[in-house]
């Protein structure tokens, strides 16, 4: 559509007459005028031909004024191009906007058919597998081991896939738990090296730092656990549910029990050439007495009973016939330990109880709610940084939870919890609280199968774990064959000893008596090279080598003689900390032995080829375990508190979605991350779900 | 842009020199050739200026011949609108594409931020509510009634809101039960005529007819419940988790009791103005021994318990040292009861066997699983149309379920079940069958409270359910004050009674003895629209009114003599099933319940007006109830069926999903349809979880 130009609209245009041409043959024709449509109808346009050339001329000059002659079914119009009228331009917005809405509509759609669509094709028809292959030894295992038990050295799924039939002659690599460290170990381990078992009394993974989360129903149970099999079978490897009882180390076998439908105990040996503990922890009784009141906080059975809990006491609260004293018993909430999962499960119960209860119970228990955290410390969340427990600390004032420091628990009754809490003279109060609910989370404890692998070797000193080298390596195990990782297992950290044998058989080449030996600060740099390389964690103590030297060298004879060396090194020992009980620390140590088991299976064959088959492979093949914090996170309500190396950062509802997207990244599967969402969605839609099942 | 024609090609086209108008300045510019843009590269355009008129004319030939003579920094240019090649057509088609997709990008990201943003304001900070108005009554009710128990006259809650308040003085309308009866009374009544309570053991309500598809993973359990105290906040009611005892019809009081934490019992009354018995029912034992080892499928709590012991057995049968025998004993499913229950279940389990076992469980085990189902009758689902009894056993045989007809189990042992079949001679034969897991699901039994007011009343005859009249009143309970819907409950259909009663006012009139009382064919026909009004489920045996008459005047007097008519009405009376226990039913009468009440609280003022405070109101004012059958259907293992009032409809997957949307529009609330289609995705991408949590 085309109007015309201002300089056009005062006089009358003319149309030129046009001979036709012999190459473009175009009838004559002219066009009622009323037919020639134009761009704006408020300035019509008069047409009609020109006879004169002038008129010629003018329609140039119009031409050249910005105007546009065009021919038009044989009729040239005067005109320039139509400018937008706003009214145009809105219109056109509108279209657009129409068009985005409505692809996005389309997309969604598509989308959910697309699902569909892929949802019929999971439905399938039994396909009848055919003959399954399975050796005599699967079915009837032979007997065998100090007990005479069933030895399971076939399994039922061995001959399954062709990887399975190849991974059967591979070395056996028993992993006993399916927590943070064994999964670790399974994500980073390649399965053409191993034949792979986990062995655990719990066929799923449970996702340990979100479970406060799900003990109010902020998330759901399973969104927090991945069933073990899937993780096994993405490395052909097998699951055996049941508890290992002992470790036959000499024989090599695992003593393993299962209770079967009919009560009796079903027992028998898994044999290994490779055997990793990751059992975990339990929780510590720090030996109180009426801890059986308590509810404790490790499985989703745990959080699933302190849910309904929860709920019951609400419910009871409402019934006529309970006292006013009754009432605030049922809503008192005391978590008896100050360390994130009590903090969590406080944040998350406050959140529960201000922003579901009043919708839909009376709101006069609102005001009879009480929540307590007992910690021993003189802060909560005190292995955080100062400023993070300080915040949380105000947090939970402003939240009216009462946080109870400098309070040790001494006794739980059935309706309330005694603790001695000192003030600030340091006089020690003995107080009680009465409690609808007791959560006990208080530190780690040792699990059976730990204590017996602990005392089974004799050169284990340490009584609360299962003490391995700088390699994971369980001490006193046949080298090289037993490993342990996470909360079970502590790192033995003794530089001076290990020095000392150095030195001795340095003394030895030297032919001295070890007392006599000095090193020079040459010697000592090879020394405190030999330390990190062994020793990863204490480098950080061994930064200033030079300085440490001077330091020690108290005769300032320019060496140190074997009394300076043995002292420097005790300090180091003592500054040297033990690793904490994480999941993160955990996760480290899985990481790193299944690397690591992955290269030995490489290595292991080139070094046959040299004929080193026994010796300190791991040392030759691998560098020692170094753990690495990455800091520490924790919620409390509607805010999180973060505690990166040093850099701490505590904030609102940001460093909520933050703590969550921190979890959400962790989170072990796709699986277990669109559920975690799907969860959150819930909660923002609906609120928390407030049904006892 | 531009491009000369075809015809304007081959010549090359002059420039037309114009001269400066005196309205049109425009400078009187040669532009070089070069600068001059054309459409396509590839035809350059010859310009130059042109010297003569022929030359103009040849200009206008040109843009007769389709061409444009166009302005362009005061130079004349001729060509044609450029034809847009292929290349440009796909690159707009791209175009358009990325337009769309990025569109429905955009709209996605938008809606999770969206989302985001609102969620955010859902984190609300503890609001202090300040005072709270309780009614003393509310903390410290009186004593009372037959017991002398607290009686809960006030609530805690009663003043928390303004309709709350002005609720109070309305008649207390008491429903026991948190069920399909319960919650459709709930949902069908109007909050501003009635103080409602609801009192139930179970806070929530359950979807039960998919529960079959939680005892696998098809859904979760929380998708398939509703938290009753949502519900009943809709109406501004309230809600006790406590079980009802006994009913004091006398005093209008409900016993009801609670465990507390400490143990012992808390007992109070409800008092009451209306009562609504929905408790529903219980599994039938049939009276056969050793149901303990059985599972049952009624609540959540059973379902989980099905769920852990499927997951269970096939662990324990991957194990070593268990037999051949014992493995399949474990793997061998028995279902008693060939109901839709137990069928859809027994289809689920077959779907979990099918599709998820193999993925993750030795092959070897998939041979070794067996599904049973005993059904005492000839077919299973017989209270289905024929057609779909034979499709669905014909499926069954199809996916290898072994379905046992004319079984009936006399004795379940802890691990095997003992049962009686009929041969196609009738002779029946003791067989066994071992199991892993036995699902008893055959038929409905009364619950506790349920007899306790059947045998309250002495008007109620039949000792299997509550009698209530048409009007779904309690029999022998005062008139309008108590009444019973869904499985608990079933309507007496005395046509014959009620006539004779009416007959015999009808010979008092006419002073004659009731047995000489003969109606003619016109007082037969008001009889038998007062029989249709009274006993609507009578209606379809009253067609044929006047083919009746001449059926049953045996003597063809022309008359129904008192013999022949109330031979007329056994028959009825015989023809009239009880209603089913069915969803279906309990909803349908807790429906028309629901919209009663509000009808008659209505309808009670404006009678109170004329003086009409007792007499049968609920006739007076409103219908009797009417079922009205909509059809069943179940699902049947990736396949459905469906019996619609006579048509009935089997299919595959198709069936599958409408059986799934059918179930998905009934579902109670939105939440519930959100959280079903999660599952139903979960399931879809991720398979069933196979964790025992």
């Amino acid at each position: 559509m085309f109007m015309a130009s201002r300089t056009a609209m005062s006089r009358s245009i003319r149309l030129l007459p046009t001979r036709p041409q012999p190459r473009a043959r175009i009838p004559l024709v002219y066009r009622p005028l009323s037919t020639v449509r134009l761009g704006n109808p408020k300035s019509p346009l008069v047409l009609s031909a020109p006879r004169r050339l002038s008129e010629v001329r003018r329609c140039t000059a119009i031409a050249n004024a910005g105007a546009t002659l065009f021919a038009r079914d044989g009729i040239t119009v005067a005109g320039v191009p139509a400018t937008k009228s706003s009214k145009e331009r809105f219109m056109r917005l509108a279209y657009v906007l129409f068009a985005c809405v409505g692809a996005g509509v389309t997309t969604v759609v598509v989308l959910i058919g697309g699902f569909f669509i892929y949802d019929a094709t999971t439905y399938k028809e039994l396909d009848d597998t055919g003959d399954i292959e399975i050796s005599e030894l699967a079915l009837n295992p032979r007997l065998g081991g100090p007990k005479n038990l069933p030895i399971l050295e076939r399994y039922l799924d061995d001959e399954d896939s062709e990887i399975g039939k190849v991974s059967m002659t591979k070395p056996h690599l028993v992993i006993l738990g399916s927590g943070w460290g064994a999964v670790a170990v399974l994500k980073n381990i390649s399965p053409k090296d191993y034949h792979i078992t986990v062995i655990s009394p719990q066929n799923h993974f449970l996702f340990t730092p979100m479970l406060p989360s799900a003990t109010v129903g902020t998330l759901e149970f399973r969104s927090l656990v991945e069933p073990i099999r899937r993780i096994v079978a993405k490395v052909r490897g097998h699951y055996l549910e049941a508890s290992a009882e002992k470790v036959e180390f000499s024989e090599r076998l695992i003593e393993v029990s299962q209770p079967s439908r009919s009560g009796e105990e079903l027992r028998f040996y898994v044999p290994y050439d490779r055997l990793v503990v990751a059992v975990g922890s339990q929780s510590n009784t720090h030996g109180v007495e009426g801890l059986q009141h308590c509810n404790f906080l490790k499985t989703i059975e745990d959080a699933r009973d302190i849910r309904r809990k929860v709920i019951g006491n609400l419910e009871l609260a409402c019934l006529p016939g309970t006292s006013e004293e009754e009432r605030k018993r049922l809503l008192s909430f005391v978590v008896c330990g100050g360390g994130p999962t009590g903090v969590e499960f406080a944040a998350e119960l406050y959140d529960l109880l201000n922003e579901d209860l009043t919708m839909v119970y009376p709101r006069v228990l609102r005001n009879l709610v009480s929540v307590h955290v007992v910690q021993s410390q003189g802060h909560i969340l005190n292995t955080y940084d100062e400023k993070i427990s300080t915040y949380a600390q105000e947090r939970f004032k402003k939240d009216s939870i009462d946080v109870l420091t400098n309070a040790r628990v001494s006794r739980v009754l059935e309706d309330r919890v005694i603790f001695t809490q000192k003030d600030e003279d340091g006089v020690a109060h003995t107080k009680e609280l009465p409690y609808g609910l007791c959560l006990w989370s208080t530190g780690v404890a040792q699990c059976e199968v730990t204590k017996d692998i602990v005392n089974s070797l004799e050169s284990q000193k340490n009584r609360r774990a299962i003490e391995t080298d700088t390699h994971l390596r369980v001490i006193g195990a046949p080298l090289g064959e037993v490993y342990a990782v996470g909360d079970c297992s502590t790192v033995r950290t003794n530089v001076t000893e290990h020095i000392v044998e150095f030195l001795k058989s340095y003394a030895i080449k030297s032919n001295k008596i070890v007392e006599d030996c000095s090193v020079t600060f040459q010697q000592w740099r090879d020394i405190a090279m030999n330390i990190k390389r062994r020793f990863p964690q204490a480098a950080e103590h061994l930064k200033r080598v030079d300085y440490l030297f001077t330091e020690y060298d108290t005769n300032k004879s320019g060496t140190l003689d074997f009394d300076e060396l043995t002292h420097l090194l005790q300090d180091i020992d003592r500054k040297m900390t033990s690793l904490p009980a994480t999941a993160q620390r955990a996760h480290q140590q899985g990481q790193y032995l299944g690397r690591k088991l992955t290269k030995l299976a490489r290595v292991r064959e080139t070094l046959a080829m040299d004929e080193i088959v026994s010796g300190d492979i791991d040392d030759l093949a691998y560098r020692a375990f170094e753990y690495h914090h990455l800091g520490s996170l924790a919620y409390v309500g509607n805010a999180a508190v973060f505690d990166l190396n040093g850099y701490s950062f505590v904030g609102g509802l940001v460093a909520m979605y933050l703590w969550r997207s921190v979890y959400f990244a962790q989170s072990v599967s796709f699986r277990t991350r669109a559920l975690l969402f799907m969860d959150w969605l819930t909660r923002g839609l609906f609120g928390r779900d407030m049904t006892q099942i």
